[in-house]
């Protein structure tokens, strides 16, 4: 069954909403920021300059996990915000409501 | 209906993946920091620190707006690297993948 992002949300109260709603907004974005680092390193790994080797699978496989990661953090900060995302995402999702860009 | 990722990735991929692709990883990645400072600029409205007003209707719908915004820039990431995110996600999906931690 395709992923929500209503269960992914769910799966992630379920799992850490306890530490991470006694660890607070602040400490919480620190862990954001750590692995938004990890994402940009993935990232330039799978964007190798022109002679320089190609990504390895291990890397390709890296690289998904950050987005992963992520995803993750950013769903217990909605959480502990009382966020939900789905909802959010209707800016985008609802016709008309964004055009041309993202902001 | 619920929203998937995966109709989220998609909706992103039909609206933006041109200019996105022609901008590349490493400009994209720089509008995603900017959406990241605004969320942290957010959650600061939205957790006022003791004595000072609680957060407006207006900067509850911003911090809405800006989880939106990071998952969108994320999307779109993500696309232009070939990560599929609900694949990606089975790293917490998946039953005894993901123990404790986020990382």
């Amino acid at each position: 069954m395709a992923l929500t992002f209503a269960s992914f949300q769910q799966l992630i109260r379920d799992r850490y909403y306890a530490t991470d709603s006694a660890r607070g907004t602040a400490g919480t974005f620190m862990w954001l920021m750590e692995e938004v680092g990890e994402l940009s390193t993935a990232l330039m790994d799978n964007n190798p300059p022109p002679g320089k080797p190609a990504p390895t699978a291990a890397q390709r496989a890296n690289l998904e996990e950050e987005f992963a990661d992520v995803i993750a953090w950013l769903a217990t900060l909605a959480n502990i915000n009382g966020v939900d995302l789905e909802r959010a995402l209707s800016k985008y999702t609802t016709a008309g409501k964004v055009e041309g860009v993202k902001d």
